[in-house]
């Protein structure tokens, strides 16, 4: 029974997309890290375990964020006046050009891993510089923090401004050096990561391709978030079929677990082919909305049985909550039912299935409760100034759309509190 | 020199709605709680008047907030998956009829003032219920906090719950009760609060727009918040032209300041009498999306040169801060013009000043840092984990965009520090 964990309170979590598991005043028990099961009274083979009773707090899966850009953190919320390509050049790529220097990036990532771990962020997949160094310093205040994530050093050779333009060889030099940096990391993996399209040659593309293929290394991009940016990668990549084979011909795109943000304007071929190649569509409203892109037609890609998952998008998002991205995903998604009646609204169960156990899916067995996933969870208590009798649900609502880094006063990644 | 104050920090207000007036390092002198006037260098009349130096802080009028329901505060965020006839009828109709206990309003509205003030929402036009005694308590609160108000007993007598139905000669009873228990008093004034044309029959809202006009009291209600309730007002009142009308051909449209919340769907007709009339037309953007009402075309109707306020529509609202309120009005306005190009997209400091300049009209010379205007402001420091060297209006962008009340070091009304 020493690896036996026993935990009590209010568990709420998403099985299937379309309703939550409630359990109110229940016993989760877990073992070595993994969940063993949940009841509504302790059997009596765990008698003698402890049982660490979070009384009236609930108990749900931890967040993960699958799109989320760490050098960006320290612009949240500025320059979002400016369209997409001034606020790029004005903040965006001015802010990434500071991580050349190493002392800047150990004065920005912890804050932003710290950022993570208030919002109950525990797993996520990261965008950080062209600069190896700088990155491997996200990874180590990841690794210092104890937290789960991807972290992709970027790649970009073409399309930008020149103090953050590679050459080919030293971009593939510096991902593969920064492979080698990582390790065996208890707590990060490398992920590759081609800005998008247009920053990257052919020639980059196919070697980061292969280099994704050789190594069994995930991928992670940008695809379709605005329609210029499609016109845009068609001129210059006018042998694909559309932008989605621009990846799949630099085999980028379903060779290894694949993310691709935003993806507002995909035709219905390019669907097709991510439910295909099981790409994970990364659904980053909060973003979207502040530069003006669009909304994404989630209900209608979950209806055609693709894997949809969410990401904050920090700086173009401003907030880096995933319960902000919950709330935000179901307003856009009302505001396409008001436009289109026939598109149905994403349901607030969808919306948290979507961040937990749907982006999970990404790192394995993570973001739920059933018997085998691994223990990640939050314990959230209500605001102070709570005085209504409101159900675990209904807490768990007000936590969603009211809720934030005090609401949260436990955090347990694969079973061990952090 | 006794009745004179002044402040330096970077001082940064909306004089007009294209541009922020930002001086940086400056002076503001006020005299008896009214602006004198901004400085960069402070004139030698002042040299023996100490200076309030708040360092590096944002100096801005505090916010303003025209459409707000006390009652719901301890609602928000609660049942948003449900539409509006179900979430109205589960928790709105039930939370409000709760006030029949002076007790709960005890408990409550002091609790929701504090909210007010944490959150720099130092004026507000407040529905409150039914009860004329629970809504005595919510003034109460709001003069022990200091905070300026419009508060309104509401007036209900048809469509609605038992428990919350009155007679007509209740309601109107009980209003000029209401009415003469606020007497003088320094902060808070009443406000004729018929809910909306369902609520109402022909004769209490008669008797309603008699009473505003005979004692000159304002009117606050809902508008055209959704294309169902429009039908279903002019099924009820046949005999109006539009269902602005309706409200006009009972003295509650323009004889005394109106305020009109929502106006999602207003016809050209009734646009162009909103303007002849003044009306206020409150834009409440995330009470629309959480409710799936619709977005109201703001950029339009300010073009057209109506007056445009806003308010946090609190508890359809999720968030009670003005701030999200803004940055809310961005995010649907950016939405809009995706769908259609035409449509240009509200400003960063259109939508500061709705919430600060054009609420404030509704209460007098509040709201701007000319001289002239009284001293309403908020003190704003950075977050504590910022490292960039951010303007001061870049620094506003983030506390709009990520701020809350920990941002709120000091908070001023007509002067007073409060």
């Amino acid at each position: 029974m020493t690896d036996i964990q026993v935990l009590k309170g209010h568990i709420i979590y998403t099985k299937e997309k379309d309703a939550f598991e409630v359990h109110e005043n229940s016993y989760i028990v877990i073992k070595e890290g993994t969940v063993r099961g949940i009841h509504d009274t302790l059997p009596e083979v765990y008698r003698y375990v402890p049982v660490m009773d979070y009384g009236n707090a609930l108990i749900i899966p931890s967040f993960i964020d699958l799109h989320i850009h760490a050098p960006q953190y320290m612009q949240m919320g500025v320059g979002l006046n400016l369209g997409l390509i001034d606020w790029l050049n004005q903040y965006t790529f001015k802010n990434e050009a500071k991580f050349e220097d190493v002392a800047y990036a150990k004065k920005v990532y912890p804050r932003f891993v710290d950022a993570l771990y208030q919002n109950g962020t525990l797993r996520s997949c990261i965008f950080a510089t062209i600069h190896k160094e700088s990155t491997r310093e996200l990874v180590k205040a990841l690794e210092n923090k104890r937290l789960s994530a991807y972290v992709g050093k970027v790649n970009m050779n073409q399309n930008a401004p020149d103090e953050l333009l590679e050459t080919t060889e030293e971009s593939i030099r510096e991902t593969m050096g920064f492979i080698e940096a990582i390790g065996d990391s208890e707590y990060v993996k490398p992920i590759i990561t081609p800005r998008f399209a247009p920053s990257c040659t052919s020639d980059l593309m196919h070697q980061l391709g292969q280099l994704s293929h050789d190594r069994s290394i995930p991928i992670q991009t940008h695809l379709a978030e605005t329609k210029r940016e499609i016109d845009w990668v068609m001129s210059l990549f006018p042998d694909s079929k559309n932008y989605s084979h621009v990846y799949k011909d630099h085999q980028l795109y379903g060779d290894q677990k694949s993310l691709m943000a935003h993806t507002i304007y995909l035709s219905e071929d390019e669907l097709e082919m991510a439910k295909n190649d099981n790409i994970f569509l990364v659904h980053c409203p909060n973003s979207n909305l502040n530069l003006t892109s669009g909304i994404m037609p989630v209900t209608t890609c979950i209806d055609k049985g693709l894997q949809v998952g969410m990401g904050s998008d920090v700086g173009a998002g401003h907030k880096i909550g995933m319960h902000h991205t919950i709330t935000s995903a179901i307003q856009c998604s009302k505001m396409r039912h008001v436009l289109n009646p026939e598109e149905r609204i994403l349901k607030e169960s969808e919306a948290f299935y979507l961040a937990t156990k749907m982006n999970g899916r990404f790192f394995g067995k993570v973001g739920s409760f059933e018997e085998g996933y691994l223990f990640d969870a939050l314990i959230v208590k209500d605001p102070d100034d709570l005085i209504e009798e409101l159900t675990p649900l209904e807490r768990l609502q007000r936590f969603l759309y009211c809720g934030g880094p005090d609401s949260i006063i436990g955090r347990y990644l694969e079973g061990c509190s952090i």
